[in-house]
């Protein structure tokens, strides 16, 4: 990054809204970067705050979301996505003229126009989508490397503010991102295939093994471990994922389920070339991914 | 081991039939721990034995079954399950008196019992089942502490010879795997839960991708990857083993749908605390095997 970049991105008030795993490591990365001189939390756990002061990965913070957003240049939002109206009307009102607003949601679509519809004059918002989640969600776990070669998506509109967008952009590439652009609901529609819809497998999985006998799961081996690890994510921020990406989710288990039945017949008609067919057909569409 | 148990244990030959990832690694594992002094290899491949016997992983190896078998005291099964019953058609004629035939399949149920029925007098059969799988499926990969740790599954029957079931667990043993016993249908019942039906939503998961845009793909993150890792697997294996195991697989199938349907409705309903709760009880469960 050349030394005038850098001074255009330098914000001297970050705040971020939710430390948690990608909060926490949003702020460790931001510092790493020197992109910053302080930075403010905030929450709903006071001891969580606490400990992220502690180990520098916030200078202060507050439980009240106005404080830690006054005077602040950037804002990011890392709290469960069903939040981030409900945050940004309670801060709306305190916003510097100049602040750029972004996020790490997961679902953009009609969201980032309603985030972007909220704006005080002269603030920006700008969605993002770092590709990084995990089934961890405290800042125990945060890094500032975890943005590195990952892939993040933003998703400007129409009515983006270019200034705001480039220095989205540049803070993600300056991460050591792989930044991609994408209409906010051609997102959705991705990220349904790709993350949400297999997050909700996952956890149907589990509980089918539930239904069956819960003991049995002790029997398990690496294949059931990968398969269902995405089951250990938070079911808060995931129930707020799939209620916002609903539309294609529900298209989407109508499609696999489609899958399943034809898997189901070829079993029951003894059709076992059927069967090595649609499996090899999934094995090199996976390989394709290696 | 003692070594009175180690000479009762000591075969001069063994046969493996399927030199591929689980069969290499059970010659490596076999001559680690110095249980035998010859080991056959037998397979479809002439180039794949061929690299093995120049590994060190087999001592000779033919083409020809039957040849593969003369003067064994041990045979290995660890080809596709599809074809066991047809390799010990072929092999009975030319089984040594007092030989054990195992196996290393992922089903049991009925073909446990069609195995030991077509045993000739004299020979045993005691089933096996590893719990080491993998996406990968040559010798490349085979490695002599792959068992160690690893749950094995043995699945005597009321007929069973006593002696010969002793020898099959202390050779797992050996190999450092924690051996468990249970009834063939049993073990059916519960890899269909954690093993198999988890094989094929990963497959179905892989090709609802493709019904909606193969490039999707690309955009995946750790999640989908670790979810479809086993989507990889060996379509012909896998194959094997959804047929042999179909009736749990179908009743599976249902009970799964059950599950997606349950959140889909949710979803319809706007019912976000049901959606939570859905995804609370399987994050617990799944946390459970941790």
């Amino acid at each position: 990054m050349s030394d005038e970049l850098k001074n255009k991105l330098f914000f001297d008030k970050t705040t971020i809204i939710g430390v948690g795993f990608i909060g926490a490591s949003f702020a460790l990365a931001l510092r790493e970067k020197g992109l910053c001189k302080t930075i403010s939390g905030c929450g709903r756990k006071d001891e969580n705050l606490k400990r992220a002061k502690e180990r520098g990965i916030i200078n202060d913070y507050s439980l009240d979301l106005k404080k830690a957003c006054e005077d602040s240049d950037l804002i990011f939002l890392s709290t469960p996505v069903g939040s981030f109206k409900i945050v940004v009307e309670e801060i709306k009102g305190v916003l510097k003229k100049g602040a750029v607003v972004t996020d790490a949601g997961s679902v953009k679509g009609r969201l980032v126009y309603d985030l972007e519809a909220a704006m005080p004059e002269g603030v920006c918002y700008i969605g993002a989508h770092p590709i990084a989640g995990s089934d961890k969600s405290g800042i125990d776990d945060a890094r500032p490397d975890l943005f590195k070669n990952a892939r993040c998506i933003i998703t400007p509109t129409v009515n983006s503010d270019e200034n705001a967008m480039k220095k989205i952009v540049s803070i993600w590439e300056s991460f050591g991102a792989r930044v991609d652009t994408a209409d906010p609901f051609k997102h959705d529609e991705i990220y349904a295939v790709v993350s949400h819809f297999p997050h909700i497998a996952a956890y149907a999985l589990v509980n089918t093994v539930a239904d069956i006998d819960s003991k049995y799961i002790e029997y398990a081996g690496k294949g059931f471990k990968d398969t269902t690890r995405i089951a250990l994510s938070s079911p808060e921020m995931w129930r707020d994922i799939t209620m916002f990406n609903k539309e294609n989710l529900i298209k989407l288990m109508d499609a696999f389920k489609i899958n399943l039945d034809k898997i189901k017949k070829y079993l029951m008609e003894n059709n076992e070339s059927g069967i090595e067919e649609e499996f090899l057909k999934a094995q090199k569409l996976r390989e394709s991914l290696k």
